[in-house]
């Protein structure tokens, strides 16, 4: 029998810019979803209850789901273990040797719970980047959310017990486009400064039969950027550019300390930017270019980073952040408008993942991949303006319902594919190992 | 009959310094409280449940109510109304205009919808500044929570149907101390740039009698103080200074752009200075020199500022991110950690307030003013250290229970002293007609 869903009598932000008219808000629309597709939006949808479930959008805000664009999902195990440290404190003395210790069923509980949070905060895709990358996917499987899968690798892999390239290729073999196209397994090389250019330049070659996506992180730090000018007198961007990395399809994780070159390159090669800015505050890294970056018409999407260092994986946190950060930094109340804020996180991220038809859209024959946010709290009274409320009001605890491939997977406070007091117990317990 | 809480088996974040041993956290303890008073704080406490209402406080972390210096309550009513206006517009062509429509009955509903918002997030104590402060006062008489409301005026008052000073004074009369200390009324001179040194030193002339503390704004823009160099030869803060305004109790709401001889004026005087991060970047005054003024020994407390430049009264928010700004900003990631950023939220503002031995702190003889935050919630998984958890991932939807004079305000998602859905209906419809 077919899945199908009616919302009826909500406001719809569709983000469809073919509706230009109204702005892309639809007040008191039906949504109707059959399978795992957005069938119809119109008004005033009839249809027999015995056929469809019914979800009453009455003071709700339906959403496409957000995408999340750069995550360490399993690191959820790490959550407030160690806050406020220096930096190569923070990596040395406590991140590595936990992660030393990581097992498959660490990362299994760990990503779990960071999937509790994505669903129950309205995100509905996620990109990622760890170890035992089977273990996140087999998670993301039976939860069913939709996400993009990099195993970590490194130039030094194997020799120190740390995934090598060979892993990463294997695990894309094993994983390509799984569950109805949910988890697509891409390439994801560290960084830069772990995977120097011929390495990268071998990796390249090596995987020009995949066509898989390339996840890595990117001038995140000065002092990688720094070091990278000293070593090759040329900027990561630029480096990466002369080897031919940004030939292929591309989300860089961070893009914060970047020169004009930077931001040309990364605008004219169409490289996805992760925008993450609740972590490049925490880790002191600094604010991002973002509004130059749009203005130059790059792709940008929005990201957590892990919850080690953000502490939380709240997308609304990050749309009101990357607006409010611009504003204060340039001293311009116009910068980054609510609506582009939040296209950030929808139109934006899905750019990235190159699924502009299919996800974060609210339009008929696109996935069914959206959330419902409940507007019946005193903070997103009076009912102004949605978007702006969305941007500048919500979070993700205000988050009712989330349907992802038309399937609900959260409704009300409860998991619907997931087993929530479970995952916080095994959770919990890895997180005590990992820390002793 | 007397009244009587036990909340059994929580974690307790006291805040209380002479707790110093356990980072003033007790794990798993009891709290008591008789009328208005905290009576015990220990451990396996046996009570007649007949006598005493009891509260689990299994996986949940009670923590001083949050004060919030800095407020325009009744501003609800333009929530996301405009947004992304540059400053001059957003006053003279929309907030200006509407208010200039508002009424006693306006902001009567708009400070109750401020009311529900705050006190479902855990703020138990807010510092108000606005007009009709006597419908301000009768809403948080009503709610029961705990308030110090300034009568705003100008000096230009009664010429426009604005507040004047008599106003304010008169205001102060009526409302000192109501409430079992809950209410009380204190001075609010607008601003510098609005009440000239002149009429301030008239103002401090006639009020000398009264002992209120004054709120005023200070140095929020980069024009105004500008402004006051080009006037005055002299800083904003430098010329309140010499008119021996701080020689009285001041909070002064914002102080973003200051340089270093204000900063020392401003900790020398002990100056209650309510620092408002999510509000300076909104509307792109910038950030201040938190860091700096911590260093120099300033007392800073966090506030929200109204809702129309936020656009919520969420203190998590703020005070996550005057941690994350001056990390960022600094590009030191020790900057203001969680302890130090909670502490602002709780002892700063109880230190601007002078209420310091019986708010913002859990201990034996203290106001049982309090929230219960719930931390059975993914993003709260697992329980590394408490104080992480509610500084870097938790949200003022987390809280489960808010006390207020040991009175309960609200559990469960239930207001108990106020009507939720006639306040949604009331303040929709003064903010439609406002905005018309």
């Amino acid at each position: 029998m077919a899945n199908r869903i009616l919302i009826k009598d909500a406001t719809l932000v569709t983000m469809d810019e073919n509706r230009d008219q109204d702005r892309g808000i639809v007040n008191t629309g039906d949504l109707y979803i059959e399978n795992d597709l957005i069938k119809q939006i119109t008004c005033g949808m009839e249809v027999t209850p015995e056929d469809v479930q019914i979800i009453s959008g009455k003071n709700k805000v339906v959403i496409p789901g957000l995408i999340n664009l750069h995550n360490h999902a399993a690191m959820t195990l790490f959550r407030s273990y160690a806050d406020d440290y220096p930096l190569m404190e923070w990596l040395t003395k406590k991140i590595f040797p936990a992660e030393a210790k990581l097992t498959e069923d660490d990362v299994y509980w760990g990503t779990s719970l960071a999937l509790l949070e994505m669903i129950r905060g309205g995100t509905t895709t996620f990109v990622d980047m760890y170890y035992y990358m089977e273990q996140t996917a087999r998670a993301c499987q039976e939860a069913g959310i939709r996400a993009l899968l990099s195993q970590v690798f490194i130039n030094s892999g194997n020799n120190k017990g740390l995934n090598s390239l060979e892993d990463a290729i294997d695990f894309i073999e094993n994983w390509q486009d799984e569950n109805n196209g949910r988890i697509q397994a891409i390439l994801g090389p560290h960084a830069l400064y772990t995977c120097p250019p011929d390495f990268l330049k071998k990796m390249l070659k090596k995987t020009e039969h995949l066509n898989a996506i390339i996840h890595i992180h990117l001038s995140e730090s000065r002092g990688e950027v720094e070091e990278t000018l000293k070593n090759y007198q040329k900027t990561p961007v630029a480096l990466l550019e002369e080897i031919g990395l940004f030939e292929r399809d591309v989300i860089a994780g961070h893009c914060v300390h970047l020169n004009d070159q930077d931001i040309a390159i990364l605008s004219s090669r169409g490289v996805g930017i992760s925008h993450n800015p609740c972590s490049n505050l925490k880790l002191a890294n600094g604010i991002a270019p973002l509004k130059k970056l749009l203005d130059h018409g790059a792709c940008v999407g929005l990201g957590t980073d892990g919850a080690a260092s953000n502490n939380n994986l709240d997308m609304f946190e990050e749309i009101k952040l990357c607006s409010l950060l611009q504003k204060g930094l340039l001293e311009d109340p116009t910068a980054i408008p609510a609506l582009e804020a939040f296209k950030l996180a929808t139109r934006g991220g899905v750019k990235a993942i190159k699924k502009e038809n299919s996800l974060g859209i609210l339009k008929e024959g696109a996935k069914a991949d959206l959330a419902i946010v409940d507007f019946n709290k005193p903070h997103l009274q009076p009912h102004n303006d949605p978007v702006a409320n969305l941007v500048y009001a919500a979070s993700a605890g205000d988050v009712e319902t989330v349907i992802i491939d038309g399937n609900i997977l959260y409704h009300k406070g409860e998991f619907l594919t997931m087993d929530q007091e479970r995952i916080y117990y095994e959770a919990a317990k890895c997180s005590k190992r990992l820390r002793q």
